[in-house]
């Protein structure tokens, strides 16, 4: 890849990015990988959503980036103090399995992707001088706007809620970064950063930003006692197929579609990438005696939706069969691996709760489907209990968990 | 001393005292000395104000107390970056001085009076993780009110502030104090403090409340364009008499009456502690060509104020005296002390302006009394530029820096 092709790359399928002649400096000039940070609290499990960031890291692996996720451990504790911290620091090891797992699924060379926890230097002297120095210099109201997208809102939010965005400007330089990425939802935090870093004598990063996708919930309106939603990034092939079938996508409706919007964010994307830019889509139409459709560009396939040719069954039965791929090597390395077993285990241990043991029995003696969706309903179930309640970090994804906004991811 | 009169003297001139059994148990029932601790924020250079929370200390100190003195060289950063680090440092140790110095004035055993500076240990990990406990279960409208009092209340304030009342509950943790002290105009602090440690695991403090006394400044609304009002504790004798000359002190009045409340808060109780409860204050009267006025309480004084047997003029010129008296071995401490006088020097250096060569001249050669005033100008003008923009600690002495509520001390 040139120099150019990398630029390109890094600066592909975003919503916006803020000071890109910082990215063109460093690889055209300064001539070395560009040093890109993405956050993530380590609250819940992550499931499918993971990949509409997750592939936006692979563009950036593939693209030469020296790619830094910090696993926002303390952020992660403090959102629910409830849960002890060595629980939290399993869900890092889990969280760390599985980006690696989908990273390699999705075909590129993670040799220059590292792992940080923010325990391993946010509670530091010299961090927390810098800490208290930005919280002395910043008004109230600059720390309510610069979060106010990302934050959980309430009538009266913590004081917490207002000190994340100062950390996560302040990570830009204690993580050594050229630029962050993260939603576009965390623009007023970026900007935050760009203008306050400065102000402490630290220089100001490029900021990339992915755009909102809509998620694969069942409805527009989806309350969180619908378990089967989200679909987990360990659950089996029938299962996707059930949650798949479940999920709401409008005929002929590509705004907001959530399916169309995986296809063309993930999918797409995937295949371009283990392509070297060459993407085909395949949808197959044997039931209906028919040719398959095949898309190399996802115009065509909108294009198609919106006059119906490709239905919502068929684009769910296409997904379904593509998504299914793209899960198989994780699952197959998830089998493979007893330490990841255990840490998933000790990560998200089940619910202790009385089980009515006619009921069990029942589930286990029946038919395999109905097994396995009521194992999908459990897992579900704790990925429901364990979504965060607030987060700063990777919110792109953690709104798919906490669903308070489920139309976006 | 007994322990009930130890008691009684740790509770004696407050305005008020939270949890007061908690004393009781440790010197009742655990039979050790009650640890409290005073916090101040190094920043202006302390001036008789200073003595309203002195004379408590020395109370506490001669009640047997281990006082620790917290000295918040970070809060006193944070309020003005512009002074750099090292110079903070320079004023602990100035603070460390005079403190001690004024408590030996004040004729106490400072055996068990502790320094400790704020930076060694508010930005540990462990404090740190727990300000970000703290700060993840205090509402911002929580905090706000904690520090409504003491925080300088702006439009738009800057997160510090709110940070502020967290961190001075915790040090009641990390000092290992058994009660806090501060002006009444810390009570929502000290509250937050009681309600919000237990929340993290520790144990609540009791807390002892100075009253907010009235300063000795000229008038009701002092702006701070008159730089002579604060008598330095270094200020020579004649200086004083001319400062205390201007002080406001309305005939007849006693309430707010900063020259009475300072002959009470300061004089009378210094007299006790020094007597065994025995004070004595005489106001001559020889120009008069009358007896001299013996007063052995303050209710005496006070009664003979209201009727003007005892005027204003004839109050000052006794409190010159008493004061001069308290000041004259803090003084000669001073002048013994090179390195107390060279670390004077690096913590409020001189300001650099271009001076009239003319005017220094003449007011070096001219009479005594006129060079005084000069040097006092100079000192008060210098302690009118350290003066803090806000703190937390120690305010019921801070705002007479400041002199934005020149009413109270």
């Amino acid at each position: 890849m040139t120099p150019e092709e990398s630029i390109a790359l890094i600066k592909a399928n975003l919503a916006e990015v803020l000071n890109p002649e910082i990215i063109d400096n460093v690889i055209l000039n300064e001539k070395r990988p560009l040093k890109v940070y993405w956050g993530t609290a380590t609250t819940g499990r992550p499931h499918c959503g993971y990949f509409v960031p997750m592939v936006k890291l692979a563009e950036l692996l593939a693209a030469g980036c020296h790619v830094k996720v910090l696993l926002a451990d303390i952020h992660a504790y403090l959102d629910n103090m409830k849960a002890p911290l060595d629980l939290v620091e399993q869900r890092c090891n889990y969280y760390e399995y599985i980006i690696k797992s989908l990273l390699r699924a999705v075909g590129v060379d993670i040799a220059k992707l590292e792992f940080v926890k923010g325990s391993s230097y946010q509670l530091d002297k010299e961090y927390t001088m810098d800490r208290f120095k930005l919280e002395g210099i910043t008004r109230i109201s600059v720390a309510q706007k610069a979060g106010a997208e990302v934050v959980k809102q309430t009538d009266d939010p913590a004081l917490g809620g207002l000190i994340y965005p100062l950390m996560q400007a302040l990570d830009e330089q204690y993580l050594d970064v050229d630029a962050q990425i993260g939603g576009v939802d965390q623009r007023k935090i970026f900007t935050f950063a760009l203008e306050n870093l400065p102000r402490i004598g630290y220089k100001a990063r490029a900021h990339l930003m992915n755009t909102m996708v809509p998620g694969l919930g069942q409805a527009a309106k989806m309350s969180s006692s619908e378990p089967d939603s989200k679909i987990d990034l360990l659950d089996a092939p029938e299962v996707v197929a059930k949650k798949l079938k479940k999920a709401h996508c409008a005929q002929k409706v590509v705004e907001g579609n959530g399916v169309v919007a995986f296809v063309e964010h993930v999918i797409f994307r995937v295949m371009s990438l283990k392509s070297g830019g060459k993407p085909k889509f395949v949808v197959k139409r044997e039931r209906d005696g028919l040719e398959p459709l095949v898309y190399e560009d996802i115009e065509t396939l909108k294009a198609d939706f919106e006059k119906d040719v490709l239905t919502p069954q068929l684009l769910k039965a296409a997904l379904t069969e593509a998504l299914n791929e793209l899960l198989a090597p994780i699952q197959a390395e998830y089998q493979a691996s007893e330490d990841w077993q255990r840490i998933n285990e000790l990560a998200y241990p089940p619910e202790k709760k009385p089980v009515n043991p006619k009921k069990e029995k029942k589930a286990k003696g029946g038919d395999p489907e109905k097994r396995a969706a009521a194992e999908a309903a459990r897992a579900a179930k704790l990925a429901q209990k364990n979504a965060p309640e607030s987060a700063s970090h990777g919110v792109e994804t953690l709104k798919i968990d906490s669903e308070s906004k489920p139309e976006q991811i």
